[in-house]
């Protein structure tokens, strides 16, 4: 008989949730178009500005700021430009400082030539190095425009979260734009624009049991704005072009409210279940290296690495043991690559790691079934150090 | 009491149909992400390829040809450029030649400059002018790169086709690449992209009954394509990143696979139903100016002009009589402008002119309640030609 699944991978992608689910299933009723001045088109219009302001409230914004994208990868390659506008003027972005362990979304750049690209480097354990960041800051040359860093508040891979408050002071102190890819931490933490001191907020819906295909740019204020990526019709105070997809707005919208509930508590069970799997995989196998494991971390997330034990063959031997979880990100079709994440950090990539990653429908059961499986998988690894 | 909402306004948004709502309710409760590569990550591929095939049937070109993208407007963006690539080596289009009568999506150009874009005039008949593309042509510079053609299938607001084949053969014989919006036309008259003898299609999603927020650029091969607009995870093989909205695209192809049943039969009495309210609306104010009347239109949509009647005000009329129609296009929040096709045709846009769309599930007492407000509308309008 074929184990149970159990979705352990909701860092790649969580389940539609059950009142995001419900809200779409009304709006699908509504036939209209959200830019069409008819009662149908008013109908539509309703529920998108109603999903916005539903969003704006889990990240303390205001509901005119934020501009709904496809989806986080947009919403980055939007807002990662050299051009910008102040109100009616041109200004000017000349380079862009970035993590090295942001997603490829960030990593890509944008709309940023390669060369207008700065790598800052993180520490050993996964943070951005503060001291580099300023020393890029103090380095950056401002008669050719505005220094822009982009850094994750929670990172994809290892759940690690970044010092972004600190960083943001930084780079208004130098006169930057602060960009942060709140993906991952939205739902997990408690994400504030203000308080995060960002000037752009990049969230994705189905990372937080919305629909896939919408995501959002929330900015701090209206006045400064990029450039749009996408023009057309004019949608979105012209932001964004495109008829609006207000059903999976909709969705997305009904998955921000839930996740503003309970939040502490929710987190709080999620990690007491991730805490119990670590501290079982460390009993079944003490040579198990949790990244991370003493850095603040979102309470779903373990990024380990079972020494002799590749991450690819690891994947395939927990989906053939029922569990579904990742090597690495889920991003470019089906490729297992090394972790840029580790090599970051300054790990032997080769290592090779896996991702487990929680939400809030995982259970005991579901704990349960992923440490028999990680044992056996661990008892009948290679042994390490002995030549083949 | 309210009179019944009778929905004519298919060419802004068509209501979700039935197959496209019956797909997705499915696809809804996989949990994956198409990028995963265990079993749910598979079962998320599956349902994205199966919708792939179909949409690529709907126009008889190869799977592997279709990249998903948010929607027609997205797909515009990403293929105006300067930017291609043929194989590995950089290709540039130099100037971008589109008809007068295209779609805001493909009117703003794309990625290119406004000084590197040109209009092709139409005819009175809305119909682009064969003979001034000709004349653009030969006067193109190749020394600076290619000439780029845009040209719909099917107008939005008139429904008039375009003579695409004859303007595809003037464009290769110059060496030039054609793009064709076949958004309206989709559905509503055969579409097949080696007939049509274009090099990339812009499809829509929820024009032909399949959700918003997901469309397609269909291409001829997959040698020469444009350089990525959204970069990042190298989803759609590299040409769109983005986690896959693969709950969508499930939408959109099943939707894509309706439309193409029945397409002759279905469009025969949209056709009936649309004669039928013409013939009537004449009857009842012999001075209504239907406009490309006469020539080969799309069969669902009238674009009338009532003298006297104002668009605008005649918009909200109608509203109240419980009909949903448009005045111009539904882009761009709720703005009613001048009609850019009326002035294209040489007609007066001040006359202002209305849009009724039909689709597959217009009914004769839909015809019937629009003939009724229609009549009553007419009758109370200022006479035309005294001074108030």
């Amino acid at each position: 008989m074929a184990p149970t699944r159990r979705y352990l991978d909701w860092n790649a992608t969580a389940p539609l949730g059950a009142e995001a689910r419900a809200a779409m299933m009304e709006a699908l009723q509504l036939p209209g178009n959200a830019s069409s001045v008819h009662a149908e088109g008013r109908a539509a219009r309703a529920a998108l500005e109603k999903a916005r302001r539903q969003v704006a409230v889990l990240v303390g914004a205001e509901p005119t700021h934020v501009t709904f994208t496809s989806g986080a990868t947009e919403a980055a390659n939007h807002v990662l430009t050299p051009e910008f506008r102040m109100g009616r003027s041109p200004l000017t972005v000349s380079r862009l400082y970035i993590s090295a362990v942001e997603h490829p979304a960030i990593r890509e750049g944008g709309r940023f030539d390669r060369d207008q690209i700065t790598e800052i480097p993180v520490t050993s354990e996964g943070a951005v190095d503060l001291t580099a960041l300023e020393t890029l800051l103090v380095a950056h040359d401002r008669s050719q425009g505005l220094p822009m860093v982009a850094v994750m508040l929670a990172n994809n891979e290892t759940g690690i979260i970044q010092p972004v408050g600190q960083a943001a002071a930084l780079v208004h102190a130098h006169g930057g734009l602060m960009v942060v890819d709140a993906v991952q931490a939205v739902g997990r933490v408690g994400v504030d624009i203000n308080d995060l001191d960002a000037d752009f907020l990049i969230l994705s819906s189905h990372k937080i049991g919305g629909p896939k295909g919408v995501g959002a740019l929330v900015s701090r204020g209206e006045i400064l704005m990029p450039k749009p990526l996408i023009t057309g019709g004019g949608q979105e105070k012209g932001h964004r072009s495109g008829t609006e997809n207000f059903h999976a707005a909709v969705g997305f919208g009904a998955a921000a409210e839930a996740m503003g509930k309970d939040l502490a508590s929710r987190n709080a069970e999620i990690g007491r279940l991730r805490d119990l799997l670590e501290r079982e995989m460390r009993s079944a196998a003490p040579d198990v290296i949790i990244h991370g494991q003493d850095v603040a971390r979102v309470p779903n997330t373990t990024f380990f690495t079972l020494p002799g034990l590749k991450a690819e063959t690891g994947q395939i031997a927990f989906d053939l043991e029922g569990i579904a979880l990742s090597a690495g990100s889920a991003c470019s079709s089906g490729k297992v690559g090394e972790s840029y994440v580790l090599t970051a950090m300054g790990c032997d990539p080769k290592l090779g790691a896996l991702r487990i990653s929680l939400g809030p429908q995982t259970t005991e059961e579901d704990i349960a079934q992923v440490l028999a499986a990680f044992t056996k998988i661990a008892a009948r690894r290679k042994p390490v150090g002995r030549a083949a």
